[in-house]
């Protein structure tokens, strides 16, 4: 368990047992910014959001963010999205969520918490071949949330925004390869190039799904308006 | 001294007389990979190659990895070429960093060095907003090396590879931002849009570049064969 993030050649070493995926999973594609109420001339500008945009099955099903940054449903959403309309996800369930969010205070999001922030130790003068160094550690918290009779688990990376100011929690979905459905076993052999294996959600798993909609909406207060927002979406 | 690698909002907060500049210099350009001695297919790949290959100078000045992979001189090299082509750097200036890096063994190296790897904290539990996590935290090592006399330093980040196994060090060059050359002072006021200013390299500052040759010589095996392939190239 304190192994996680340390990566596996799985071409050159071959799978073993204790081996997990980490898959950083999304529950939104970004579309441009829409500036009137029946604005058409919004476009995708990223490759990475056409690519989703072509992988998700309900581009159709949108919501808005403050900054009116239209958003369609990805991943995350997508799962919760049929597994209400398939009566598997309750509306008492979403409703929960909802609850649970509202309750939680500006000051409480992962990224306020003043126990959560990225620390420097003081540095120390190391001489290494010859030349003198300042040492510093720079310490990045991680989370790790086991899910209650699952092998699943959920993990919170926190570090520096890219090219701009404050911390940014990035959360990432892991799970035993020995979850993944496969052709031929894994276990013991190296990947094949191209090879694809596949994660099963079921009624039996989307629970967790769920609990992972929870966690995504206290990392920050962008995360929790988003949350809010596809639940209120699915409901309506 | 201990703030280095926090941004600053340029365009926002304006320009401070204690900001730095934070520069990821380079020493080459990657081509593809050579397979025979008068081998003409080789094509540069990557988009961002492609951009180092426009800036370059000295694209016909090259070099070899053991892998076959071509390389031409870029940056850090280019500057170095040309001071000693305009006798400001001596071949003994060079000679000794030849001397220096053969004097490193393969396991005093950066990425190498037992007290220098990526650390992690054992896990504790925490409460966070209801939810139990495991609390780690992840320790990267960070070195500043101080120039005698200069007002730049550098610094070495020591992270995970992307795709791989193993460390990699990344070497920055950082200068206040009161070196740089500019039309209008910059402190106290904020960064026009698509505004460009220069640092100049000179007979006064270069051996800070002779420096960090040393210093990207001694960062891992790969690093060590470019800096001594590239001196090799300049003295013939």
């Amino acid at each position: 368990m304190n192994e996680y993030g340390l990566p596996v050649s799985v071409k050159k070493e071959g799978f073993k047992e204790n081996n997990y995926v980490e898959w950083q999973i999304g529950y939104d594609v970004n579309w441009g910014k829409k500036y009137k109420k029946d604005d058409k001339n919004v476009k995708v500008k990223k490759k990475k959001d056409l690519e989703k945009l072509m992988e998700t099955t309900l581009e159709n099903i949108q919501f808005l963010r403050p900054n009116r940054t239209i958003k369609s449903f990805y991943e995350l959403s997508e799962y919760i999205w049929y597994f209400y309309k398939w009566d598997i996800v309750s509306r008492k369930d979403l409703e929960s969520i909802i609850d649970y969010l509202n309750s939680i205070s500006f000051t409480n999001l992962i990224d306020n918490n003043s126990e959560l922030q990225i620390d420097r130790s003081h540095p120390i003068v190391k001489n290494i071949n010859g030349l003198d160094f300042e040492y510093t550690q720079v310490k990045y918290p991680l989370l790790i949330h086991k899910f209650h009779g699952y092998e699943i688990v959920t993990e919170i990376k926190i570090t520096e925004k890219q090219h701009a100011i404050g911390t940014q929690p990035m959360l990432y979905l892991c799970f035993p390869i020995t979850e993944l459905k496969m052709k031929i076993n894994l276990i013991g052999r190296t990947a094949e190039t191209k090879e694809i294996a596949h994660f099963e959600i079921t009624e039996n798993n989307i629970k967790v799904f769920l609990e992972m909609l929870k966690i995504f909406g206290i990392l920050s207060n962008n995360h929790k308006h988003d949350i809010l927002q596809i639940i209120n979406t699915i409901l309506i």
